[in-house]
């Protein structure tokens, strides 16, 4: 294609002129998301419904053409082509059966938030050009702050839970270290974080990335629960002081990521007030406890904590991503994030610039991620997700008992899990023994390669979805966990089917 | 609302029920936004159509129930009209007369993609839960690393321009000192980062985040233009060195936020070869060049610096977020910000897990956002993306004669902007003056209040939304400065009509 003026305003007036047919896309988009199998939420149909129809990598670049060209002539027809085959490989994460991570299935009023916001496609960083939403951001956090009994506080809205997270680092950190914005760290003592060694990799990776180092993240012992071990966090503290160091940030896990654990937050607390040091709570994965009647005492000691990180896109079924990171400190996310910026946030407007967000943010244009959730909260109440978070956490329990009731077939990692995770292995038949004796360590060996084949044979059959993972703090190999969460709202027949499933999946695999 | 199991099966239950009956909320979202006055996108209807119903926040408040409440009982029918009023009192950024920021007007497809990938919900970790877009994401970082001159190069998408920069300087800095990212930088020498005092403010946050300090993120000087001056980059290096700093990374800016300004991208490199310093170009403005036919050169010597940011999502008409950061070097992402991470990225998997994309990542979950954006590509190629980044550079210089065709009324603060950004004041009515003499300190120190005032005015009545800003570089009050991007798609007629309507809500104006 040539470059000449010529060519251009051809091309661009084609373009113009062809504007108004292009939005018809939308018309193509809807009906293919109206087709019972983009989204497979039908728990009637579920049994038909393939999850995924797996292709190993360079098998699927053969049936979709991936390229990137220079000139393309697509037609609507064409797209919409595309976009059938794009969505026909793709896991489908709203099929009911799909537990493999906690984003399963959406909130239908999720998905029309999401879809609005895009239409609009705006930034939350000014009032100017988000007024609505800017809004609506400053009420989530202000609920969200009552909620945990945070009486002042304040919050931003991150893209993800590792962001969140490191939101509270760098926050725990300007609070003892403000000359650290503008001088840097370097020539201080090592700044040491602590937190469990079941606790995410994010908080690894904030240590790094914010120049403290990985090193610095100190991994304190879990108890058989998977808590964080308040003896050792102690113990460890003292020692990183012994060594000169210099210890700032504590990191309560709400939630692990595979067990699924609480720490003993107000216990954490207690350490944290007694050394000076910032608690930050991880409840990306266990926040959604805040709305609990049943189970909100799992968080219990919140209200104590500087700051915590809660995505609400895992268990509620609010679309990715969408998550929250509050603290305590009613201004010192601003102090902390701003930075002059003349060309955003002018001091000379004609609204009341407190209703501009942005300067509390690392982030310059940031995605409306707040009003999915707020239609959420409109359409249900924040009462009715706190029913079905009791309910995924009680199918849990369920989904135990009926793990125990096949004890020959499986084999639970922690006797009872504290929240919507279940751990388990399956034994395969050519491995059930008579007595614990011949469970040697080659058995746990072989076992420990059962996850991997069966998680094989899931994606060939399409039928069901569950992740796997080892325990490396326990020296444990791999095992299943499964995440119930809010949606789908399962009834207790189809654990049955779940445990089936894996049952006759298991039998097909070459051990 | 009690927390009893009867009311938690009775609520649940019928939560369950009704789910079906939900996923209807699709329809009226898809009926609200055919509507033509939610994105205003049709020209023939501008005229009529306001870009904004504003109104003070408090006033907002009045007019949108925000509050989120235990119990609700919204009926689709009153969920819709919730979406309505959200839709009324938003920014209609798709309205041709919004040129606001560089997010103007989406583009179908991209919308279009944007709906799928929020359908099908997934997280872009692992090619597990979503090989496609696993797959289109590999696909068009490396169309990019190919039109950017990077033979090898890998990249990663990532949640806004900000945190692409951020990645540039966590590279340069474990390419330096890769035992920062285990022991921190404590005791080391200050690192010094080098960018333009024009450059954007996302350089200062992660000098800040990352722990160097803001105060070690040096603002070189800009010439004429607003390019960074090569001899003050060149004497403020030596400077660094010279008090015993540590000079790691420059930050070139391809589009100076508030002017469009291109540095001068081989002149820095020579200076960085020189002195042994990591070049990262942040071209989050003026990527879309890349692209161009005519314009292309803006980058030359892109292709010698070791990274860069860029995002689709301004200029193109992606919708927000779609930011890229590529590296010319090949291994460098994963090793810099991989952590052993067992329950998401096995080793044990049954397909080549080098499609997995996490390890690169400083985020776990992260949003599909290569898809929307391949999608246009896949609609009209990348070219003629490139005929209307030319198309809308060179209506920026129509725009330049027509602003000086009317001096009297009208000032450029540039004779000629190299980009699609073009920055002037207004001279109202009331302080045209006859001869040069009369611009004293205090004419002018009047002109700067024009800009907040005239702003006022495009607000109240809806017509045009164009940001304004100060300059604090060259001691410049505020001034408009407008942005053109691809879409709309804009004829030469349309510039009068903005400039004519510039002058109308002018004189509305009390100075």
């Amino acid at each position: 294609m040539d470059g000449t003026s010529e060519t251009r305003s051809m091309i661009v007036d084609g373009v113009r002129e062809g504007l108004m047919n292009d939005w018809k896309i939308l018309q193509h988009v809807f009906k293919l998301v109206q087709r019972d199998e983009t989204l497979c939420a039908d728990p009637q149909q579920w049994k038909e419904q393939k999850i995924i129809d797996f292709m190993q990598p360079e098998e699927l670049k053969q049936h979709i053409d991936l390229t990137i060209k220079e000139k393309e002539s697509s037609t609507l027809l064409d797209l919409e082509q595309i976009c059938q085959q794009v969505i026909r490989y793709s896991v489908k994460t709203s099929h009911g059966r799909f537990h493999n991570q906690l984003f399963g299935q959406l909130d239908p009023f999720g998905l029309a938030g999401a879809w609005i916001t895009e239409a609009l496609n705006t930034s939350s960083y000014t009032f100017e050009v988000a007024p609505v939403f800017s809004l609506i951001e400053t009420e989530l956090i202000s609920t969200v702050c009552r909620l945990a009994g945070y009486s002042q506080g304040d919050g931003i809205m991150s893209p993800g839970g590792s962001t969140a997270n490191m939101y509270g680092l760098v926050l725990a950190r300007y609070k003892r270290l403000p000359h650290v914005k503008s001088t840097g760290m370097f020539g201080l003592r090592p700044l040491v974080i602590f937190t469990s060694e079941d606790a995410h990799y994010s908080l690894k990776k904030a240590a790094h990335w914010l120049g403290i180092g990985a090193d610095n993240c100190i991994a304190v012992r879990t108890n058989a629960r998977g808590q964080m071990s308040l003896a050792d966090l102690e113990d460890k503290i003292k020692a990183a002081q012994a060594r000169g160091h210099d210890p700032l940030f504590i990191n309560a896990t709400a939630g692990t990521t595979v067990l699924g654990a609480f720490d003993d937050i107000a216990g954490i607390a207690d350490i944290a007030e007694r050394h000076g040091l910032w608690l930050h709570v991880d409840a990306c994965l266990g926040g959604a406890a805040l709305l609990a009647y049943k189970h909100r005492s799992l968080l219990a000691g919140l209200q104590r904590a500087d700051s915590f990180a809660w995505n609400p896109h895992k268990t509620l079924g609010v679309p990715l991503q969408c998550s929250l990171f509050l603290t305590r400190e009613s201004n010192l996310l601003a102090h902390c994030n701003s930075i002059e910026v003349n060309y955003l946030f002018q001091q000379d407007k004609f609204y009341d610039i407190t209703y501009d967000t942005g300067n509390k943010s690392v982030q310059c244009g940031r995605k409306i991620d707040a009003f999915k959730f707020w239609l959420m909260l409109k359409a249900r109440g924040y009462g009715n997700y706190g029913h079905l978070v009791d309910h995924a956490i009680e199918m849990s329990r369920l989904l135990e008992q009926k793990l125990l009731s096949r004890a020959d077939r499986f084999r639970l990692v922690l006797e009872q899990h504290e929240y919507s995770n279940v751990c388990f292995w399956y034994i395969p038949k050519s491995m059930r023994v008579q007595n614990a004796s011949e469970e040697t360590p080659e058995w746990w060996s072989r076992l420990y390669k059962v996850a991997p084949k069966v998680k094989e044979q899931m994606a060939y059959s399409g039928t069901l979805m569950i992740g796997y993972s080892p325990l490396t703090s326990r020296q444990l190999g791999n095992f299943f966990r499964m995440v119930l969460t809010c949606f789908p709202v399962l009834e207790a027949g189809e654990l049955d089917v779940i445990l089936d499933e894996i049952e006759r999946l298991g039998e097909l695999c070459q051990l």
